[in-house]
Order: structure tokens, then sequence, then C-alpha cells
């Protein structure tokens, strides 16, 4: 079975209270006036400065809920779905639950990770158990603060990243309602495992395993060029495979919704599927990469900008650190 | 739908080299022999000095897959459901992916966490996409690395932690097996979620935000009674529930594999429920608590032991950091 009658009934985003323009980086880093902006495509962000993960995660659910038109008590089931971890130990989902105060509320909780395409993971694998009865209502929110953990070194990475948070509510599509997942994929291509990564923060290079300070290793670290040859490589064929199953063409498809990792990539994007920009979201500008926030980001900006209507074909498409590419077709 | 035709057909499990007893323990805190093991009920257990998680996934994976006579190709999707992160990024099911060589597999991976129930969480989840056929066979594995982060000073907390990895192939089951999941269910008790925590790790308590070592911040941190308290309060009527919705009775079920986390809860779980202790299976002597890996490496020796035969119905029940509690039966 691969078509799921899930619809999406809420959506909501978080950012910190900080904001930052490309004019500040140039002040920060000594460079000419717009210097930041021409090298990233970023000209606004938001930073983390006091903000936690869960805080942000939790203001997003609370947007997410309120647009819904539900209570707590309808979520059966809340799976973060973020990029980044908040703490070693608990896991995301739980860290959230108790910064909602759902203390009296038994909801299901877990994580999905996938890097940047956590959310993707994430609402392709609970539509089936909403399809199948288990959940009733699924939030999914993602939170990633990644933005003072970068090489301040390489504007490349210094200047592209920003925090937040986005939440989604799904339910099953009622038998007057259109709204379904055709299709839906996500593989991983190993041999890129090193083009992108945060060595420390779990086990392999726990504090006390080290010899050496921990930082550059709690750092980003990316092979930008080898990371987006190696996904450039495979995104043509994959999207043919995700629309071929979903039986639509590429000009049926009303709005694409990237992960917003780059210009470059969402640059790319539109050229090599000869997808005009105005059928793609493109928040980047706006909000910097967000890891894993970033597609549900748009996702809700998509949505509340009524970018998108009732009915439309909509894609979403992606890759983040793994390298994995994700990619999904669905019927808003 | 709660019924799911699920099999798992086959397991496996890995060990660090560096094995470890109660009386290591003793001498290297200087206390008279036999302390250690009267007070944590561990004789023996499993440290990691140079191997990684994924390599201990990686091997575990490879003993799962011979025992169910399957190749890589076989295998659709890899999801990693450890307690803890072998790295900040990517995500551990890359990771392993990467370390078993699967370049030339399009493998679907991703990640499910619920710290140390994120095995159940997993095999919870993924049945409904074995169930309706959107992977044919799904690889679940734990790996976690936990006995370095541990405060020497409180034998509760390091004599008995140990680390390790198991892994475990599930398939749809054939018109002619019996084997599937009745039911199963996962509760958030966040009222306690500092009851058990490794504060660090994440973007909480990144080392650049950091004004302060970050060790304790990087150490298991544990309210062991509060834990206990919260989880004990909830778990008869949890079960109960449980198995209500499997319409079995506690009578019709041959073991219970409780996930590992101290002698006491594995001896209190028996009490309560009024269950011998020759239908628990209970490794911890000898294992210690292996976090996620736990349960899993439990399901791995009850199988390959012979203490379940086909047809037989099980319960998986346990806690862990979030607080969260979860459970399922299962004909084998």
């Amino acid at each position: 079975m691969f078509k799921r009658n899930i619809r999406i009934i809420g959506s909501g985003m978080a950012l910190p209270a900080q904001e930052t323009s490309a004019e500040d980086l140039d002040k920060k880093l000594g460079l000419p006036s717009g210097s930041s902006f021409k090298k990233t495509g970023v000209r606004r962000r938001f930073l983390s400065v006091n903000e936690t993960a869960a805080q942000l995660a939790a203001r997003a659910c609370t947007a997410a809920l309120a647009d819904a038109g539900l209570q707590w008590g309808d979520i059966d089931c809340l799976v973060a779905t973020s990029g980044t971890m908040d703490q070693a130990l608990p896991y995301n989902a739980a860290l959230i639950h108790a910064e909602l105060k759902l203390t009296r509320q038994r909801t299901t909780t877990m994580d999905i990770g996938a890097s940047c395409l956590s959310f993707l993971a994430g609402l392709d694998t609970m539509s089936y158990l909403v399809e199948c009865g288990r959940y009733k209502n699924v939030m999914l929110v993602s939170s990633d603060l990644a933005t003072f953990g970068v090489d301040w070194s390489r504007l490349s990475d210094c200047g592209i990243f920003g925090d937040g948070a986005a939440a989604v509510v799904i339910r099953r599509s009622l038998d007057t309602e259109s709204s379904c997942i055709l299709s839906s994929r996500s593989i991983t291509l190993s041999a890129g495992v090193d083009h992108c990564q945060i060595p420390a923060g779990g086990s392999r290079f726990h504090p006390r395993r080290l010899k050496t300070p921990i930082e550059p290793l709690s750092i980003f670290q990316m092979e930008g060029k080898s990371a987006f040859k190696l996904i450039a490589s495979e995104m043509e064929a994959f999207i043919d495979h995700l629309l071929e199953q979903a039986q639509l063409s590429l000009k049926q498809i009303v709005k694409v919704v990237p992960h917003q990792a780059s210009q470059l990539a969402i640059n790319h994007l539109s050229k090599r599927l000869g997808v005009h920009s105005e059928r793609i979201i493109d928040i980047f500008k706006d909000y910097g990469n967000q890891v894993g926030a970033s597609m549900p980001t748009a996702l809700h900006l998509c949505r509340s900008g009524a970018h998108v209507q009732r009915g439309d074909a909509m894609l979403l498409v992606g890759s983040g650190a793994g390298l994995t590419m994700g990619g999904m077709v669905l019927v808003y």
C-alpha cells in the first residue's frame, strides 16, 4: 500500500527572539558590506541565545494545535522529528512533552530522526499508523538549534544556519476529502557519511573518551562540494521514481517544498527539474538552513501564506547528513 | 487496527571485547569483596574501550541477517533504535549503514528513539509499515555505550551499566504462520522528565554555550527512587490494559521480556504481576543495564536459547528515561 489518506490539518512555527542580518555578519567578520549576503544568499535569520530546542518546539506545537482547532487531549502521539538532540537523554519528544506541561496527558511520544530529513521520515512513517487507526491525531515537531556550533572562519557554514522550530498535525482524511500521500521514499547514500557531520555529542567522542579538547569535534563540518556532487548524481532519477509511483508528472505538481539546504541547492533543483522558482517554496533568504526545522517551516509558510489550495499536488524533497535523500508526493 | 501479522525471523547480538566482573569493581573502588554484586546484582558485564556503537551495531546486524537467512539486498529498511547517539550528526542508522559498507544498497534508514524503550517503539511503529507492505524485511538494531559516562562515586550507577548491541529482523507472517503483534502501547509520564537524564550532548548544553566544565553535565544522572515510584504507580494498570487489548490473561503469557533496568525493577515486576521468575527473561546478572540494547538482547537470548516456541504469547515491557512506559503482547 503506497497511498495513505492523510490530511495536514494544522501547522505552526516558532523562532528565537534574536534576529540577525547579513550586514551584522559582515561587521562581525570584518568583511565589506554585502559580502555575506552575496556569498550565502541569507539576508536574515534567527539565533537562539537562551532558548532551548524544547522551548521553541513547545511554542510551535501550541501554534499548530490552535491552527488545527484541537486540544492536547485530542493528540494521541507526539513525534519529535529534529535533526539534532536537545539533551543526550531523555529523547527530544519527552523533553517537549514536559515543556508543554502535559504531565496529565498520557501521550505516546517518540523521536524519529534522519538528520535534515527527520520531518519527512516522521511524516512518511507515522502516516501508516494514522491510516491504520493506531493514532487519531499525530503532532510532528522539528526544532533545531545549530547556529552556535558552527565554524566562524567558514562563511559557507556560519552564514547559512538559522534556528527555529515548526510543527504539523495530521489526521486521517474524511471520505469527502481528497488529501493523501501518493508516494514517498528515502534512500541512504552512506558513501557520503562523513561529508556532513558533527562528530561529538554522542558516545564515540564522549568527553571522557577524549584526550584532546572537544572542539572542533563539537562543530558542524561539511564537505559541501562532495555532498552536492553525490546528491546531484541521484536526484533526477530519485524524483522520477517518486512521480512515477504517484502517477503524476512534474507539471501536475503545484508546489515543491525543498529542504532549505543552501541557495545553490534550491536553485540547482529548480534548474534541473525545469520548475520555475514561483512553484518552489524558497524561504532560505529569510530563515537560512534550519536543519530539520527547515522543511516543516517551509510547509507551514506555504500553508499560512495560502500558496497552496486543498487538492493541489505537492512534492516535498531534500537531502541531509547521512547522506540521505528523501521525497514525498502528496495531495494537500 | 491493533493486530499486525509480524514475525521475528532473525536476531543477533554483539558485545565489546572487555569483560569485567563485580570483583573487578570491588577492587577498583576499594570495597570489600562481594560488595558490588550484593548491591547491584550484576556479576559480569562488558565495557567498550575502543569499539564504537556503530561497530557493535554492525556486528549485531550481520549476525541477525545470517540468522534470518537473508542478504542485505533483502533488507529494505534499517532502523536504529538506540537510546543514545553515536555522533550528534549524522543519525545512528546512517553511521551503521556506512559501517556495514552498504554503499551500494539504497536502503531506507532512520532512527526511532525513546531512550531505553527505543527498540519497543521501533518494533511497534515499523510493524505497521511491514503489515501494509511498505517494507518487506526491516532490520531493527539497538547499540548503546554508556559505561564510560557514569558517576564512579555511585555504585548504583557505575555498577549496573553494560555496553552492547542487538538486532532483530521482522517480516510479514505467511498465511500459515500465527506470529503477530496483538497489542502495544507507550505512554510518557513527563512529570519524571528529570529523574533520569544526561543533560549535555545536544544543543541545550553545547560546549560553546557552557561557562563551566562539561562534566558532570555529560554524566548519567538518576533519581532512582522517584523514577521507581512513578513507574510503579502506573505499571499494573498499564499491563492490564495491554492484556485486555490482546484478549489474553497473564497466565497465557509464556515469557515476559522486561527492559533490564535494575535487579530491583525486574524482581518488583515479577512480584507485582505474580509471575514466577522462570517465566521472566532476566539477563541482568550477566549483562547489566544495556540501555536501549537491553530488550533486544534479552529477546535474542530468549530465542537463541529456545526459551520460547513458535505460537507462544510473550509480553515485552519496560520503562525508561522520559519517563516513558511501553509494552507489547505478541505471538512469537
